[in-house]
């Protein structure tokens, strides 16, 4: 878990994904602006939520679209032109899942700043409302920006310079992404708070169904759909993806216990917290250390409680666990890869994708 | 405001339009049951989201259906088949923002029963959960339920056996649609519990956008677009719509205060102590009544301050005035409508819809 980033976009396959990456950038721009020249017609209060929804689609790292443009490219896409308002589009819907997900979650940050709820909150307080209404006025706000959002990935797809039967079965992935996202998203709230305790399988299918299906399956099967791929390539990248995305979910839970603050910009006493239901956590509750972990979960945890859960958490195996099964799934994924008939520069693409995702520090 | 409702379903068209809504109702029932199925395979909880979210769309009067369908029909829409996935999605779209607009206005019951989220918060709380944990859950179900009822609204206007140009077009009349809700729900939002208060023009354009657009003008074009209207009658229908879907909403806010609460099953407390601010509120801030008016809103008035409230709405000449202002946007409508070279059995069924809309009771 220690060995830094390997490589950074561009990657293998060269420059056109990278072009491809400009195009998508390009779309989410025109997009925004279009919102905002729209609402700004009806009103300043309306171009401002625009403004604000650019800004909350900003700065990410794109790992949607650059996996849209991956397999459409390293598939044999000919134009990344037609194919960037659909990498564009699942940016979008990361935008949208990500707003409503802390309207659930209660947060009001992302990454250390405020996020557009947390905008909105401190502004309606500055206002001289009263922090809970204020709070409420931001996830108001945030609800509606992320209705914005999540309507916007399905008009750039059914707006798409593409043949009408290959948009249809675009949006049918989109869908089958968001249907996945919501079931992941419901058992995540159902899984907090309440006595019943999820089983670590249970908790895996949670995050493979609310990230790693919309965060990698899908965007790798709609580019490999837009490149008129095999169904033996189609189920591949699927596979991969899968594959990649529960690693990668993996990795972020020991991140948010394990991980260094200074890099992942992310407390480790947040997880603690929230007493959130990572497989870190069910895994410890079936060995003896958990009477001891259970009294540190809730409340306000200090740095001293976090050094300690990490210790039981290390005690009782469950971090090797975790390691153990990230790595288990990284396999997973480079076998299929490696047992695949897929070009060989997109199996290298998706190799790093991959690396990066289990060695990412951040 | 007294006169009994004209008439009812199946409209003057005849027996077309009433066919189409049965196809509308089995449109529906198929995308829920095979939403409930697919959720099934992920688990129970998500299979019960989606029969609460059928609920949710079950009962309702099929309002926006009927207009999508009375528009297509009456400007000669063939077969209503093609065209009732298109009236669906206008409905689940008034589901997703019914269920969104309830969590941003802190509602657990819709016409005194509960709502989704009242479902969710009463089982919640059953499991022992505090009432405001409860009440988040419940919240967090409906921000789901919304979000899958948002993006079946665009799947099933993709998937609609129509020219791929008309689909599109379709989709742009759902964007726009949406555009608008999310524009006026944000004003709304901050017109509540903020010191400056908006002015009448603001409320009224506010309740335009945020339902008169969706639920009249929308619906209207949709059917008109299927239907291959020329660029005038898509012009009269739009602004017909309008005008119906502004009287509908001014005569909601009369009825809000004014109504019949066994036949609305709206008490008529409830705006007042919300503090909503309606077009009779911002009618009466510029009268001498305010200042005893402003003493009676928010908190938990009694049934005699509703009475005293309703009293100096009348002193102060707001409710005529709202009355005036619904009739006025009735008239402009009729007048759209006579003048129009639209078929006379369209121009009747709109005037029906019209009729019933300044004349309901409920």
């Amino acid at each position: 878990m220690t060995i830094p980033i390997a490589r950074q976009y561009p990657p293998a396959s060269g420059g056109t994904e990278f072009d491809g990456l400009r195009l998508v950038d390009g779309t989410l721009e025109r997009f925004f602006s279009d919102g905002m020249d729209r609402a700004d017609r009806l009103g300043a209060g309306y171009a401002g939520l625009w403004r604000a929804l650019r800004s909350a689609a900003r700065g990410g790292k794109r790992v949607r679209p650059a996996l849209v443009l991956a397999a459409y490219t390293g598939l044999g896409g000919p134009d990344p032109a037609p194919a960037a308002p659909v990498a564009a589009a699942f940016e979008l819907l990361h935008t949208a899942l990500v707003l409503h997900d802390d309207v659930i979650d209660r947060d009001f940050k992302r990454r250390g700043v405020p996020n557009l709820a947390g905008v909105y909150r401190a502004r309606a307080a500055g206002q001289g409302m009263s922090l809970e209404e204020a709070a409420h006025r931001g996830q108001s706000a945030a609800i509606i920006a992320g209705d914005l959002a999540l309507t916007g990935a399905y008009r750039l797809i059914a707006g798409a310079e593409l043949a009408a039967d290959l948009r249809l079965t675009l949006l049918d992935e989109l869908d089958s992404a968001v249907f996945a996202s919501a079931g992941g998203e419901l058992l995540d709230v159902e899984f907090s708070g309440t006595p019943e305790q999820p089983s670590l399988q249970e908790v895996l299918r949670m995050s493979r169904l609310k990230t790693a299906v919309y965060s990698f399956e899908a965007p790798l099967r709609a580019g490999a759909l837009m490149a008129g791929a095999s169904a033996d390539a189609l189920r591949t990248v699927g596979t991969a993806g899968r594959c990649i995305g529960t690693a990668y979910q993996l990795v972020d839970d020991l991140l948010g216990m394990f991980g260094d603050e200074a890099e992942t910009g992310k407390s480790t006493t947040g997880d603690l917290a929230e007493g959130k239901c990572t497989p870190l956590i069910a895994y410890a509750r079936l060995c003896p250390e958990w009477e001891q972990l259970a009294e540190l979960l809730g409340g306000t945890p200090t740095r001293q409680d976090a050094a300690r859960a990490r210790r039981l958490l290390e005690q009782c195996g469950a971090r090797e666990y975790v390691e153990d099964l990230a790595e288990c799934y990284a396999s997973r994924a480079r076998a299929a890869l490696a047992e695949s008939a897929l070009p060989e520069a997109l199996v290298a693409d998706l190799e790093s994708v991959l690396e990066r995702a289990v060695q990412r520090r951040r």
